[in-house]
């Protein structure tokens, strides 16, 4: 219910009449429930679920009290809903999420309709006790995965094998389920950061990706190691990734509240540049982790955000070099006042033998 | 190349000048290339797909010959794209999905906007020889699992144990990533149609539903089986178990093309209602499945589609006893001139001992 009233203070600030939230994700970090529905938040009065039939009953069992629920048929839409809502509340209406569909199917229906997704990361960028801990747990069931990730791999072995491992693994030792679709890539395959559908059997000389995450409780983590097959990492290999490394060490000593965000990718951007690798640094240097695996707040350069204490962010330069190899190394972190606290851990041995 | 040739077709039908895919799933059916971006096609001239630097090299490995690869700014968005291309395109635009937001951002660039994912479903929802042998690889793999789940399922045993196992069968297998997160639920956890989040120790006289599928080289299956541990089931649950099959049965052998899909639902639900389970029955009859999991034509009583051959669909017929137990069976089918054919396929026997 806190995370409700925190709601209502900001909507006060901003004089909505009421808060209509259509994210699953939403409605679970405000309600507990997971799965589809309609929050409606009023700036007064009562809180309401409208479920589909086939939730339900899940909506009565996991909705925290407080909340009514209300089903409503299986071919009933947002505009149904909002028509019916008494007119006090249709003065100045926030949402979080609208497709374009039901954006032109409501907007008649509200005096002022405002798409306001921001007041809610607000509010879900700053983790609470529970969800950090939430989080600890996710990560230290991915940190173990990644321990058999690099057990596992090795000449001979399959990508495929080496993901079906992590998998059994990261179910059996209490997550829900995978945060996102497991990447393990090797040779040049390496050099595509989300992988792509294949799968190749690793040999001698192969620089390997893991990149992993569990959810657990509605939770995710988020971490990536990189592998050598072999004792003897050729010199471009080893440059590279002693260059991602010790940008990674140098971005968390520094990471810490009240820093700009797009200034941690600008310093380890400026370094990876001055190494001649920039335009091989495809992709941001992290972003924020919780209900889902990519949230606010963005860590690249376009990034407007401040770092809070009790983000909860992911820190992972990466290089890339076309039909040759990638090198990645992603941890999970509580952002503190002074500080980073890393919530995934396994060692950053890059040969593997 | 045929897919966007048909595409083009139907755009000359309704007079757009391009249309703009923005679905990660609409630009790996056109393009073979799957991750984000946005493909524009031009009632006539050459097809352009926009590509963020994370993905630039994915889409040069995947993408088909003959669309031409453009990488963009990571702080690139669609309005930008859309602003800087020739007026002629800029007519009369189709659009397959917009956030509210793109919508808001977009539509002064353009004369006219069009949200119209229904023209992309039209071929999509028609499965090609190739797409039907995917679905099929996918089906035997889940097949497999569920064949695995049934062996594992019994008394002492976590539902959790069950999906780990299945994970590692189905990734082992061949196939790329679970389709969705995969359902097992036992005892009065049967009776939510989702899950939820939790984990339960199997008993004696426990229902447990299994709810699965593979996604193979981006194409998913699904399928559902209902066990019963021990071997003489209590007459409610047999009795609910043996009219849900009865139902899916009979659906099955009226299934075929030209129906109207709700006619099918109709069906099934008049069976169900008579027997005194109307209420029970939470969920449409079934869904079409493809590249996404949840795909036209839907079957429920609000579909106004009608049945096509080579349509792939699930028929999945359930009734949940709140705080009792829930009965569902399942299957993926391929839609034919006269009949359909089943793609998945594992006994239908209840107990399990």
């Amino acid at each position: 219910m806190d995370r409700l009233n925190r709601l209502q203070s900001l909507m006060e600030e901003l004089g909505f009449t009421s808060f209509i939230l259509t994210s699953n994700a939403n409605i679970f970090y405000f309600t507990g429930f997971m799965g589809s529905g309609y929050l409606v938040v009023p700036l007064n009065g009562e809180y309401k679920l409208y479920v589909y039939p086939i939730d339900y009953e899940a909506a009565q069992t996991y909705c925290i009290q407080g909340v009514e629920i209300i089903k409503i048929k299986a071919t009933s839409n947002i505009a149904d809903i909002i028509s019916n809502l008494p007119s006090n509340l249709k003065k100045k209406v926030g949402f979080d999420r609208l497709e374009a569909e039901q954006y032109l199917k409501v907007k008649d229906y509200v005096e002022s309709i405002n798409l306001s997704q921001d007041l809610v990361w607000r509010l879900r960028s700053i983790k609470d006790q529970e969800e950090i801990e939430k989080i600890t747990k996710a990560s230290e069931i991915t940190s173990r995965c990644m321990e058999l990730a690099s057990d596992i791999i090795g000449e001979g072995v399959r990508e495929s094998e080496v993901k079906a491992q992590i998998l059994e693994e990261m179910i059996e030792s209490g997550s829900d389920k995978p945060a996102f679709d497991l990447i393990v890539v090797s040779g040049e395959r390496s050099s595509l950061p989300h992988g792509g559908i294949g799968d190749r059997t690793m040999g001698r000389g192969d620089v390997v990706i893991v990149d992993i995450g569990a959810s657990y409780q509605g939770y995710c983590a988020d971490m990536t190691r990189t592998f050598y097959i072999g004792s003897n990492p050729p010199d471009e290999v080893l440059n590279i990734y002693n260059l991602i490394l010790d940008t990674k060490n140098l971005v968390e000593e520094n990471t810490k509240s009240w820093i700009l965000a797009s200034s941690l990718d600008e310093v380890a951007r400026t370094i990876i540049t001055s190494k001649g690798y920039g335009e091989y640094f495809v992709h941001g240097l992290g972003h924020g982790i919780g209900i889902e695996i990519h949230e606010p707040p963005k860590i690249n350069p376009a990034s407007q955000e401040i770092l809070q204490e009790n983000n909860v962010i992911t820190i992972e330069p990466g290089i890339y070099i076309p039909k040759k190899f990638g090198v990645r190394i992603e941890d999970t972190l509580v952002v503190g006042r002074d500080n980073v606290v890393k919530l995934t851990s396994y060692s950053y041995d890059l040969a593997v033998y």
